[in-house]
């Protein structure tokens, strides 16, 4: 097959291949040629230049060499890997440009993507009413389900997200509709329909009945069991909207659901103060005290008073939920969930937004919490979670000088982290995406950045604002590009995005 | 002369005048038509839809007229001017286009325009000695500063800033150059020269005694009084960089300069709390206080203790003031620079990333204070005034959850009138611009958002991708299709830009 190149050894040329003629080459393994960038730890990032590494057919990551430029890897890797050339297609970065993990999006509501940006001066409970309820009901009509999941998913994935835990509605037909159109984009997908019975939401936008609405969950794990056998690229998830969404019997059997199915699970939790203050209400039965040995001891009573209690009491706090938000918790919930293995994904976009609160990540970190970034559409306001990160430092930097103090704040590396390899412990893709290494699959995008020519304009050569707002002016270092590309980077600099090794979306 | 069209009555026209060609038509008056948003008062944004705006070739607005289309201006409004036909260039919003006034960028240091994003962990002090003296330092080579300040003109009107409020560097050459720049590109700009003769600076980047630095001031208000006598775009401005920055001669001879000549002011005040500290232990002699009668009553003497005072008693508090950051003022800090009329530019990108702190913008307008927006480049990471007022909002809310409590909270209108209008008073240009109304300028963006297809692809007949990131599905109200611009608008939804009604900036 005739090696399609991006530029290597060719100033300027802008010989990317396309998605259509990518998709023809599905059986080919690739070849990426260039800088390779993810996250080693929590504070740290890798960087390995002029380096190739090699993508089988099947999406995984089968070589990963460093100096090693495009005659040395096909004079010795591919002969090791007893690839053909003609069966490879190449993909090389240009100057300047970069591999990066995909971004993980541990939380969002695809069905609120037209309400992004959209608040006025609410607050979380006032705001469900107003603004949620009604545009997540309306896409029971199939039309306009369509139209506006599929922007979600084209948007999500040109921000660079090649994973993303998203709840739909209490509708099946369209929940299966997005579960559709993420296995078509190819976009990694937890989709869950969204459970809720309670007489917290109207009469016109609720499962009737806990019967009803565990039947209809079932109803559309059976649809992706069908279409993506396996879950290989699209997972059913449990999904108990919030506590007060749903009655005692549909937590406990969701609950019983997910021991049984070992699905995962996502909700939100302590997320306001007035909703924190519903749930005790709902759950906790006047702050009875239900454990007995934290009672003689005189700590607080996790299980019976608090939040986070609600969901171990039904089974639903374990090493596969996930938990949006985590703004408000107590010492105990904090330990108990670290305690579980459960995840929080952090929210900053909305938690401001909405006026929620600001989450103390390090806080949650240093009790052994496992962290991710969630764009929260659209109690966030965007699509992107390199603008989750981005908030998720400034955040931060609010944590730390409102009592956090300096250890609070969150470096450009951690919050990338969050992103990318921290979003994957929160989805259960641990040691499968989230870093360049031997065995993960091949989930990631190509970033540029922008160049600067003599009188300011953009560099001669260069596609017209290619760089969007990033500009390199060439004396940065290479950690000054990646903060660079965090603090001004959007999706005019994501180029190319591939999940399990299947190019899903390149930039016109 | 032909009639240029934007579209009007051509669905999917993209025939928008070009730059090169609006400016072979500089000499024609214009014409623009269709939606017309502008802040009438802190709170409320006005609507005008299917309405005429006239602009006279000298760029001043000459009518507004309300339900008036194309053929209605043409029988009526312009023959009641006496503008011949021919003698007009017609600009038609497309539908769901608007026009919407210049912003305002009250504070900003073009000569850190390269340092966007990069921060570290820095705070204020340590970040100007590692990061901005050297980047300043190194622009008094012309190559060097014609790049850097180039593009940092480029990118601040393509993103539809009509007038910035420039710190430049100690280096006469360069700074005549930004002001150049500015003239050349039509951009309206303060254009200052750092006045710094302490020793916080380093002996390789500070003026040589305030002698040397008065009279390298006055050799850059020159070159201004030459290039732009009027001072019709550019103006130039007295820049004490901060109290630390100078010597009591120098800021004495500031003052004296500001009083002799009426130039405007800018400095910074009271950012972080080790400047703070920096300042008292500098020019407040162990807090000795200066102001008896403060003293007989037992209040703070903020003449002879405060940051504020120390500008204050060297005649630099005036209503030709603007005071960068105010994050920590006293109350009596607060109430002095009312009473003198000074303002303040609110820079919260850059208060948050360089974790200096939260202002108390809801606080500072009701003691009176008149506050604009401040990208503050490069301790804010944006050249967006759009991306300051979405951090304005968002930064409210922390100080609404810190203490603040709901009344902290700033409006996406409100957030709009500090980017616009608020600003023009920062600048002294209140009732010049920042309102479309007779006998302002015509400083204006016109703002596009996207549309979504049936499946969610770019709406047909649209440019691709021309929203960027605001996607409007068709039945948003206009005020949530300005908040969507607001939480999610970048430069590619400013499609032309213009100030003093020449043509600026056109999105290719």
């Amino acid at each position: 097959m005739t090696l399609q190149t991006n530029g290597l050894g060719r100033s300027g040329s802008d010989a990317v291949p396309t998605v259509a003629s990518a998709r023809r080459e599905e059986g080919a393994h690739k070849l990426l040629l260039g800088t390779f960038i993810h996250s080693q730890s929590l504070g740290e990032l890798r960087y390995r230049h002029g380096a190739a590494v090699a993508v089988s057919r099947e999406g995984k990551i089968a070589a990963v060499e460093e100096d090693c430029d495009r005659s040395r890897a096909e004079a010795e890797l591919l002969p090791r890997l007893g690839w053909a050339l003609d069966d490879v297609v190449v993909v090389a970065a240009k100057d300047g440009q970069f591999f990066f993990p995909g971004f993980i999006d541990t939380h969002l509501h695809a069905s609120q993507y037209p309400n992004v940006g959209i608040f006025g001066k609410s607050t979380l409970l006032d705001w469900l009413h107003k603004y949620t309820f009604p545009m997540e009901a309306s896409l029971a009509d199939p039309a306009r389900a369509r139209r506006v999941y599929g922007r979600c998913v084209r948007k999500t994935l040109s921000h660079g997200t090649t994973c993303a835990a998203y709840y739909a509605t209490v509708d099946v037909a369209s929940t299966n509709l997005l579960a559709d159109i993420c296995l078509a984009a190819g976009q990694r997908a937890l989709v869950g329909r969204v459970c809720m019975d309670s007489d917290l939401q109207p009469s016109w936008y609720r499962d009737e009945g806990w019967e009803a609405g565990l039947r209809a969950t079932k109803e559309c794990i059976g649809h992706v069991e069908r279409v993506d056998p396996g879950f290989a690229t699209v997972r059913p998830v449990i999904t108990p909207r919030f506590a007060p969404s749903c009655s005692a019997e549909m937590m406990k059997a969701l609950g019983e659901l997910h021991a049984e199915t070992g699905l995962p699970v996502q909700t939100h939790v302590s997320e306001n103060a007035a909703e924190i203050e519903l749930v005790k209400e709902l759950f906790c039965g006047g702050f009875k005290r239900c454990d007995a040995a934290a009672e003689a001891e005189g700590k607080e009573d996790v299980l019976g008073s608090t939040y986070t209690g609600v969901y171990e009491r039904y089974g639903l706090l374990t090493d596969k939920t996930i938990l949006a938000h985590a703004v408000h918790l107590s010492e105990g919930e904090a330990d108990l969930i670290a305690a579980r293995g459960a995840k929080v994904s952090h929210c900053p976009c909305s938690n401001s937004s909405i006026t929620s609160g600001a989450a103390r990540v390090r806080w949650l970190l240093s009790r052994g919490v496992e962290v991710g970034l969630g764009t929260d559409m659209s109690g966030g306001y965007s699509p992107s979670v390199l603008e989750a990160a981005r908030q998720a430092l400034l955040v931060s930097r609010h944590v730390a000088m409102t009592g956090g103090g300096d250890a609070a704040k969150l470096s450009v590396e951690e919050v990338l982290h969050l992103a990318t390899a921290g979003g994957a412990r929160c989805v259960g893709l641990e040691g499968r995406v989230g870093a360049f290494e031997v065995g993960f699959d091949w989930d990631a995008q190509l970033v540029g950045l922008g160049g600067v020519g003599d009188d300011g304009e953009d560099e001669e050569g260069g596609e017209a604002e290619a760089g969007g707002n990033v500009d390199v002016f060439g004396w940065e270092t290479w950690e000054d590009r990646v903060a660079k590309w965090l603090f001004n980077g959007d999706d005019r600099n994501t180029k190319m995005v591939w999940v399990r090794g299947r190019l899903v979306h390149q930039r016109k």
